[in-house]
């Protein structure tokens, strides 16, 4: 067991304690001693472990361990100072209140991890698409053939996790560079990207309700192949139109949605839906009748 | 102490430990005996906290209370299954993803109640705001007196926290109706509206950068009086416009915003930025050159 881990773990469980109490104090006001005398009790009780626990191992000194009891910031409820509240700086990306931002501040990396490999990301992506398959239902859908929904890609129909899990990516709290970038190119082309699991379902409920899929991406064209084979593989059997951003266009990924929107909506076909994990994805012209945010802190529309 | 927030307490704890125990085991992997030993000891406390808690005190049956420890969606962590988890539930309603809803869910109110009255609001205020100040000092402001700022009054410039406290409105859960309406009326023209730290802070740094403030609001004209007093007294000296709805407008809050923002920029205005609590306020045409969203999940501008 590392010590720093463990210094770090009861740190957490003394802030959710306080939490907590302070919580209780609020609703009830009173008879707080027999709380506190347990509090007491399951804090020697860590403390006893830690040292139990730390005797029996070898010392992993870590010089920049000066006092472990300030690395705050770090912990996964995110309840400490506001510049480095990773719950706060959380909300202000999915917000799109904090824009253009490269990489995941240090301090949050293992937030983000945290919350990106627990369950609350996945519950996060199901409440949005069950508010997207509810609107789903609701639409009269004429029976011409021209109702379609945009999907994107990456981080929307498919999950680009384990990529981000790696070591050297970390959540997206290392930033792109040269090298990460063909690491994620080389990444696609094994077409063997998982899928997402909500999105999916959301395609299922779009298809049904007799609207066609076009799937959208700021990938390269080069991708072509792979990314066919692999959103068939995971299960997105059929699809009016897959659509890539050629290596000529040289706008924002932003720019070439809209524009490639545009051009749909010229056709004749109405976007009935629009589903992204990237405010580029749902911003621009004709966005479409209604648009979804899925969530995603590892990146800003940086590939 | 009320048996029922003892009971929910304990859940709290025992599912926190759960959370951490299992980010522990994910970070270690290894050395769980002692940890497992420290828990179930705390757990045991708990267990006789209860019980002389509630042996000390009148029992107040609650016949809603068929099993307390199925109440776990209530919990402030908000972990739990995706349908009733209050943490996906307000991030749908931050991102614009769930629309028009009439009033806080049930099940989240202490959620809510928690999150507002807690110190992560004002942290997730505060972390907009110092993204909004950092462009403001970015900006190149002519000199020409034309640049502006909309700021939204009613959780924005104001906190309308003191009435949504009040028990008949819990934070939202109890929805509007007439009663409720003519109650809020009161409370605004009361004109002791406390102010929104946070906004104030942009404030001073927007009127500091030679940018002119716009207070702009859904409000009443008839409370005008009101809102000008109130606004001074809490530190918003100067402005340039202070713009409330005419009892005449009959659209809807955005498309009387919509309409305002068109008329400001007619007369020849920049609108350099603004900020709201509502989607409402940000959306629709001439936005401004920047927007900023402030939280708020006990509301979807229905006021």
């Amino acid at each position: 067991m590392d010590n720093f881990y463990f210094v770090r773990f009861c740190c957490d469980v003394i802030q959710q304690f306080n939490l907590l109490l302070e919580y209780f104090y609020q609703s009830s006001g009173m008879e707080l001693q027999k709380m506190a005398v347990a509090l007491v009790a399951c804090l020697c009780l860590l403390v006893f472990g830690a040292t139990t626990s730390q005797a029996g191992h070898p010392a992993h000194p870590d010089p920049k361990l000066i006092n472990p009891l300030r690395i705050m910031p770090e912990a996964s409820s995110g309840d400490s100072v506001s510049v480095n509240n990773c719950l706060s700086w959380r909300l202000t990306v999915e917000t799109n209140n904090k824009r253009n931002w490269n990489g995941v501040p240090e301090i949050c990396g293992n937030y983000v991890a945290h919350y990106m490999t627990g369950k609350q990301y996945g519950y996060d992506c199901d409440a949005v698409v069950d508010i997207a398959i509810e609107y789903v239902k609701s639409l009269p859908i004429p029976r011409d053939g021209r109702s379609i929904w945009i999907f994107d890609i990456d981080d929307t129909a498919l999950s680009n996790l384990p990529f981000f899990s790696r070591p050297d990516v970390f959540f997206g709290v290392k930033t792109d560079n040269a090298e990460l970038e063909a690491e994620f190119y080389e990444f696609v082309l094994t077409a063997e990207v998982p899928v997402l699991e909500a999105t999916l379902r959301l395609y299922q409920a779009v298809v049904e309700a007799g609207i066609k899929a076009v799937f959208l991406t700021g990938s390269s064209e080069r991708s072509a192949d792979a990314r066919d084979k692999n959103l068939k593989a995971v299960g997105y059997h059929t699809w009016e139109k897959l659509i890539l951003k050629p290596d000529s266009v040289t706008t924002s990924v932003q720019a070439f949605k809209s524009e490639v929107r545009d051009q749909l909506v010229a056709e004749g076909y109405r976007i009935e839906g629009n589903i992204g994990d990237q405010w580029a994805d749902i911003v621009g012209s004709n966005v479409g009748r209604r648009t979804f945010k899925l969530p995603n802190p590892m990146y800003y529309g940086y590939y």
